[in-house]
């Protein structure tokens, strides 16, 4: 079957590879459709990264470069292993692409998400969505009922911006401040409408712009190169601030705006990922009471991510910028995302 | 009446002043003592910061230095304005020393610690402990029963490690690890002691380790310049890491320490002024996510502070190094706060 798999930075290649073979208590799937994510071109620009470099396997997958990617997919259930009986072969199921040691001390509190060996399906090896077909275990398969399968893709990176709305700790009624309208600060502030909450976003780029408003999930969009974001958000709440904010930029100044803009006794969550420390103003966090908090990824948020979709409160479609095959991963895909990324927003591949 | 007063830098003056006058809904207190802070040192040394300087009267007070200093005070009521009827004259009672304005968005939210015009009284105007008699509304004057008044002196302090404790979110069972045993990081540790908590303490001077293990508020101290503290506290911890975490040192190595010594999906409350800002590990914080809290002051914790006093659960007499006279404040107070500051924990005037 083919298969994008990495092989070092610069460097990923459409191969011919064995079909992964059916085991006891997993789900043989046929890949419908795969996102790209961030975290795969920082692999193809500069990895390995998250993936396994020669000579160093993955404490639970044993697997190293050259791997297979894709960790955003949706696909359709062809066999079930020994001891799954609860799903059908011609279903439909996205993945929760994860391998998780259950023994460490985040595993045995629940914190899966944390575990101290935690790796990613199609970053840290079995296989991957950027392939035919791919085997996971029952655990991490979740049928999606009749949600389109391109849309389906994008299950995954919305179930993380429902992390970080549960890691807030926000609800109906609260004002949402999100800095930055890329891809993850998107499907966020899409997690944020659905939950009732009035979303401000914060962007520079005249197309993430346009995104944010025509897809309708921020209810407005503020420019902090033409306004003082702190002010308008400030106007925008009666002088209170806003309850919550989501740094989704890794710019640190954008970060030192949301501790401006956020009340008192409010909330910040870091959902990017910094390449660099960041530098805070210490007596702003405590004169504000400010909790910044750190989220990653997801934890039991697929049923409601998944929920969120099927009645109707999120719709995905138009996050999804352009369809295409295995082939054009790198011409069409990559490039695109790298080189003009402010007019992408989801290219999702058929293998 | 005698009162000490902070006419700039370096400049406090014991003058006699004109005695506060009663006022409806006040309370006229005689001072027993009152408790020299980090702030008043602060100010002694770089100030006026908290303090309104000349020319720029505090919003709620109207005053402007000088002004007499003290906000760490316990003392014996002798009259009571009109409408006050639910305290006896000769009560012993402690100040929460607030000016709020009960407009803005934080004291209509309940966060009155968070006024955007909040003051302390012994800062910001209003007299303070600092000198012989005082005047405060009602609202915040605490009855303390038959708590020793030297060591009611402690109670507001206390209040502030009551209150890094509340917004922890830790309870009983759970292991805290505060960075610094200095003055709030002791009482700190008391309230966490007292509330059914293990705590490791990290610190270097030999006098201040001394003191967290005889007053009995740390069961492990660890001197993090000749152990690793992280290390430690995960084989302390059978290899979770310490729940929470309080920063009382605002020095970064500390925090960075705090971040490697915290669980995943733990807490670090900064509790510590900072005059610079911070760097941190914005990656730990996302893939640990570490929730970083800010604190300041107290917000109705004196009542829950006062009764872990009168039941016993907190014992505030080891922590009082010294009682001198409001003559010798400099050369006995504050000389020995600044130059000899590991051995003494709190020094308390009796004006």
């Amino acid at each position: 079957m083919k298969a994008a798999r990495f092989h070092g930075p610069q460097d990923i290649r459409i191969e011919d590879i064995a079909e992964p073979e059916l085991r006891a208590g997993a789900v043989a799937i046929d890949v419908a459709w795969c996102g790209i994510c961030g975290t795969d071109l920082h692999e193809f620009l500069e990895g390995p990264i998250f993936i396994p470099a020669a000579g160093h396997p993955h404490p639970l997958s044993h697997e190293e470069e050259p791997v297979t990617l894709g960790h955003e997919f949706s696909g359709t259930v062809t066999a079930l292993g020994e001891g799954v009986d609860d799903l059908t072969v011609g279903e439909n199921v996205v993945v929760e692409p994860y391998f998780v040691c259950n023994e460490c001390a985040p595993c045995l509190a629940g914190n899966y998400h944390l575990c101290v060996k935690m790796g990613f399906i199609g970053l840290a090896g079995g296989g991957g969505g950027l392939s035919e077909k791919v085997v996971v275990d029952r655990r991490w398969v979740h049928p999606i009922g009749d949600i389109p399968l391109d849309e389906a893709a994008l299950i995954e990176p919305l179930s993380v911006g429902h992390h970080a709305f549960v890691r807030s700790g926000a609800g109906a009624g609260d004002v949402a401040l999100i800095g930055g309208a890329g891809p993850i600060g998107l499907l966020l502030a899409a997690v944020l409408k659905a939950e009732g909450l009035t979303v401000i976003m914060s962007e520079l780029s005249a197309a993430r712009k346009e995104k944010a408003l025509s897809t309708g999930v921020a209810d407005h969009v503020i420019d902090p190169s033409t306004e003082n974001l702190a002010e308008r958000v400030r106007e925008l709440t009666g002088g209170v601030g806003a309850d919550v904010c989501f740094e989704c930029t890794s710019v640190n100044v954008v970060l030192d705006q949301l501790f401006d803009a956020v009340k008192p006794a409010g909330v910040i969550v870091n959902v990017s990922i910094w390449s660099k420390p960041a530098v805070i103003d210490m007596q702003k966090l405590v004169l504000k009471e400010i909790d910044l908090r750190g989220t990653i990824a997801y934890v039991r948020d697929h049923a409601a991510t998944i929920k969120l979709v099927q009645d109707g409160k999120v719709t995905l479609a138009p996050f999804i910028t352009s369809r295409i095959g295995l082939d054009d991963l790198i011409d069409s895909g990559f490039d695109t995302l790298i080189n003009h990324n402010e007019t992408a927003v989801k290219i999702v591949v058929h293998p």
